[in-house]
């Protein structure tokens, strides 16, 4: 286990080829999730979902809608970030829990709860889709580093046909919508290094 | 500097008040967004773009088309996550630097900058603007875990005004579009606890 920040943090990079001879168990992969899903979300929601492709047959299913022959045939897994188009239906789920758990007094459970649900059904289809993609997208962040963390690389990936990703992965294509997928595995070639735009060239102070 | 990553990672709650004497140099708050853009992003775009509001101007600002008053005016600096919707007019500037720096070799140059500029030209606005919040998403969530490594504690929130917060950061409304703004300074209360869906009910192997 690595536990270096800085390291873990600054030195990640896409890794395309994979030592195909490893494989991650179930219980570590949702050891992974389960930091993973320590990323915040808007009003606590998670909207995310995850589908771990690590089958032939799944594999071969990504595969016939997307280009990625090596990082997915190679990797000990992809990891298909959903979003929930209907999050609030966990809302009660997941405030009762706080509220029984002592994390959230009365008070905000009853403000939030009362809140939440109408906020949440007018949403446009659109609206919903942005919010439960930038929600997952915290989440998909927080995996690549929990990953390296855990002594294996990635590769985020959104070369794909969207609108097909749910079926293939056996979910509900008008409930749940994709938002990336990620290659997991032992890096058998380094990834590349990349270039980025200076900070100070990107900010405004105000 | 805290360089533990379990800490930084699992630590991080949502802080709401803050010791409004602590302010941050620009120098740091750049440094720490030059961490943060260590993420990745759809074929290295980086639309990600940053207004660091710390004048009482500019958090007065916020403030009209935001309840969030605490977090905002405690805090050292709201720093208001957008997503540029023309990504693409920056492929030569970042491609040229790659192919001169001998990070990408000539004929994955000549395929990728073919490629990206009709690509991304052909996006709908709508599709545009979710592939711009996945991105910058990522880098929000580096720039929370970043934070914590120099010590600051954060607060990401969605709820103000969306369409009107890119002409209060003085921004093109057209062209840039808001993700979240992440509020950052010491924590003067700690933040709440919160619950999570366990990785195993949210989660399918296959």
């Amino acid at each position: 286990m690595n536990n270096d920040f800085k390291d873990i943090l600054l030195n990640r990079k896409s890794v395309k080829v994979y030592d195909e001879d490893v494989k991650i168990s179930h219980e570590e992969m949702l050891e992974m999730l389960d930091e993973t899903v320590t990323a915040p979300s808007a009003v606590n929601l998670q909207p995310w979902r995850f589908v771990v492709a690590e089958s032939k047959e799944a594999k071969d299913a990504i595969l016939e809608i997307s280009t990625n022959v090596n990082q997915v045939s190679s990797s000990a897994a992809v990891v298909v970030f959903f979003g929930d188009l209907q999050p609030q239906a966990n809302l009660n789920k997941i405030y009762d829990e706080a509220l029984a758990t002592g994390k959230m007094p009365k008070e905000v459970y009853d403000r939030q709860v009362g809140f939440i649900k109408p906020f949440y059904d007018g949403f446009s289809e659109q609206w919903m889709r942005e919010v439960v993609k930038i929600d997952t997208s915290l989440a998909a962040m927080q995996f690549m580093l929990v990953v390296r963390e855990h002594g294996y690389d990635t590769n985020a990936m959104t070369g794909y046909e969207a609108d097909k990703m749910a079926e293939k992965m056996g979910l509900d294509p008008k409930r749940y919508v994709p938002v990336m997928m990620i290659s997991v595995g032992k890096a058998k070639e380094a990834g590349y290094d990349s270039v980025r735009m200076p900070a100070k060239d990107i900010t405004e102070f105000k």
